[in-house]
């Protein structure tokens, strides 16, 4: 399948790789393909240049917001959530348009202190995929997977022998079905995946966030994540 | 133990049930006795009224909420949380000065739609728990039970063993440990206690509500926890 990753950080990348290595065909989209290869500097977590990474990946391909979207049959949005309304608005809603877009991105406030609190234009009455579904409005938008660690979303079986539960929510049941799918190949079971309702529930899973990054702060470790004991 | 419990709903109700088995010696507080008595409504959730459950658990004492505060070496606040600070403040700070409070209660806003929200005022960047330290900077405020149905706070035997997460937090150690020693009295394990350090980890713990509130919609089963799984 033909996947877009909108956005080049470390949860952009470790689904790229996963990806490829399925056997997708891959492209990344970033704002300025040059500057982003050019570039040296590490990033905001002291993660090393994605030129470097994609030395070793060479079979993704980079293009701009536009081109990787355009690329897509489906869209992932792995952008920080205070970005990705307007990352994808360089995407351009008609090269979005009757796709399905997966929206990983959790809406962080950064400017209030660390632990990071949630934008709150973004958060409790309202959340990132609300936003984007309503402003792509003819994009089936499905949150997943926004829940926890990156390297888990992708290989849920490095814990607890996969047994632990993933989110999903969205307004097109069949987008919801492909997700799953999708999710599927990583290694989710499809009874470890609760499927919450309309995209409106992206309101209760970017909620986890605040309470997710204490645990981590308290354990110190971020290869974790919930099971629902019932 | 002299415990007084602030509220006299279901959750008040489900914990001075198991607080006597226990053989503690409980007092709920209200705003006025002889009303709650001699009420014969439902209240907000269908439940029978007070009188009915009271009458079948005498051993309960009932007072205002000054009295119940004063009579208890340990207070358990499970009042509607946009009402607890004034609920406290009529308990009166004297009456709570030098004890440890148990604060199981979620902001719940109910203003703006079904599932409800959290209250701004009260969320995100502040919480119930941290506006209870503040307000009453003599007490010990211990935020602990919140993120899961009452049933099982005070039974976690009920579901998978017993094997789930509950999450406690607060400024004083020797606070959080006793709290924890009650909790072990209702069949808490130590390793599933996990404490997420000072009282605005409670910002955490109560932003677990929007989410709890979406999977008990989509399995119609409230009596579910979240174990964290590593």
């Amino acid at each position: 399948m033909k996947i877009a990753i909108i956005g080049t950080g470390t949860v952009g990348q470790t689904f790229a790789s996963k990806l490829t290595s399925l056997g997708h065909d891959v492209m990344m989209g970033t704002r300025n393909v040059s500057e982003k290869l050019a570039s040296t500097a590490k990033d905001g977590y002291g993660n090393p240049p994605f030129s470097e990474w994609h030395g070793a990946n060479k079979i993704v391909k980079l293009g701009t917001f536009a081109e990787a979207a355009a690329f897509g049959d489906i869209i992932l949005n792995v952008t920080q959530g205070g970005n990705s309304i307007n990352a994808l608005k360089l995407a351009e809603a008609k090269n979005l348009k009757g796709k399905i877009l997966i929206d990983v991105a959790n809406p962080l406030d950064f400017s209030k202190g660390m632990p990071p609190s949630l934008l709150p234009e973004l958060s409790n009455t309202n959340s990132l995929g609300e936003e984007i579904q309503k402003t792509f409005s003819d994009t089936k938008v499905v949150k997943a997977l926004n829940t926890m660690w990156c390297g888990l979303m992708v290989n849920p079986n490095m814990i607890g022998g996969g047994d632990h539960t993933a989110f999903i929510c969205g307004e097109d049941a069949d987008a919801k079905k492909k997700v799953k799918s999708l999710m599927n190949e990583f290694g989710w079971k499809e009874n470890n995946i609760l499927d919450l309702g309309g995209i409106s529930s992206a309101r209760g899973t970017e909620s986890v966030l605040p309470v997710w990054l204490r645990i981590w702060g308290a354990t110190q470790n971020g290869a974790f994540n919930f099971k629902i004991v019932s």
